[in-house]
């Protein structure tokens, strides 16, 4: 039975508290269904904790510790430490790449429903851009549901990213080309802009603005505008 | 200043507990940005609670009770309490319209949620049918960031919904039509199923599927189904 100082213990709460990896840079997972999802996909699982015992290699941890390194009110019993390293940026430019890029996305319940969007959609990856939510916050592993071990990701700043190799569109409330005439079947990337400021200058030079139409000139969430463009792409290449 | 025993404070704080309208039947909306949206939309406001004084009539009230009454964990200083009566069915079905029809759905974002997209893509209204989130809770109010005082909505049965006077669209995760080839430019609901369950049998039976098409056979959130559904309707009728 793990107590409340044991080291793996104190690196999960580390972990938690930070919003990203432990210091091993292994990724939380918690929760039963996570667990599930790591399992059936190819992330290799370090280690697995739980207040009662599985049937596999796992650590036991007395329910008041495991509750108390939760990143949500209600602990759910058991958590995972997953190897999930980032991926190379060449596989995500591969073929018809069609590639998120999150500027400055800090709500890891936005960054979530993107990668869950991306895996949808047939995203060739996310690529968290400075400023964004850390991938391997465990909220954000949460909120992917899982899509997290199946689709690339990356961390880079927008200075390294291969711009000028596809079409990158920025979502903007106003003046943009429509997502049903814009050419998505070509290889594209789409801006999720920061929540409160929107697209960074930097970005918004090289990209093309692109306008979801809607009856208001009031901005969608982003993680909602990214999930339509990614739809609109998905519709135009199958 | 207005203390926590004070009837205004007490009917408040029900409200809030129990997700729903005060006994007076006002709504209860939290925070500067929903007190702005009610002043520019056409609900009346029928009283406002600040920290501080307002250029507006309204009742001081001590930070403590305000924070002691918050649904959200960080109070945001000003409450209003505004008089949001529900939509007869009637307007909602006029012209061409597009309708939402909630069956249960619980969660208070994922409602918000769909009141925002309903009235950016032009829906005609939300009917909340019994078994789903309270439209008047305090946390739908804020997820809807303001889009409820806009958009007609209203609460009823399933039996009590018109449904044969237009197209009901149940989005499954397989083998229903594809958004783009559904005739979504005609009068149509689409129905957003509960989170965990989807959509009632009694609705099936009476609805055509349809299905977003996407790479792996699993269900988008509620709201984000709900979201790409009305994007397409706008799209095609636009």
């Amino acid at each position: 039975m793990l107590g409340a100082h044991h080291p793996l213990i104190k690196s999960v709460r580390k972990a938690v508290q930070r919003g990203g990896r432990t210091a091993d840079g292994l990724a939380v997972a918690e929760g039963p269904h996570l667990l599930r999802e790591a399992m059936g996909s190819s992330a290799r699982i370090h280690a697995v904790l739980s207040v009662e015992p599985l049937e596999m290699p796992h650590h036991l941890v007395d329910a008041a510790t495991m509750a108390s390194l939760s990143s949500v009110e209600s602990s759910r019993g058991v958590i995972a430490l997953v190897d999930l390293p980032e991926s190379p940026i060449d596989p995500m430019l591969a073929g018809n790449p069609l590639v998120v890029l999150l500027d400055g996305i800090q709500d890891p319940g936005n960054a979530g429903t993107i990668l869950r969007s991306a895996e949808a959609f047939g995203a060739t990856g996310v690529v968290f851009l400075k400023g964004s939510v850390n991938p391997c916050n465990p909220k954000v592993l949460r909120a992917s549901a899982g899509s997290i071990f199946r689709i690339p990701f990356a961390t880079m700043e927008w200075s390294e990213f291969p711009a000028s190799r596809l079409d990158i569109y920025a979502a903007m409330p106003a003046s943009g080309v429509a997502p049903h005439r814009a050419a998505l079947d070509k290889p594209c990337a789409f801006v999720a802009g920061n929540e409160g400021n929107g697209v960074s200058s930097a970005i918004l030079q090289e990209a093309r603005a692109i306008t979801i139409p809607t009856e208001r000139v009031e901005s969608l969430n982003a993680a909602l505008a990214t999930s339509i463009l990614l739809y609109e792409a998905h519709r135009q290449r199958t």
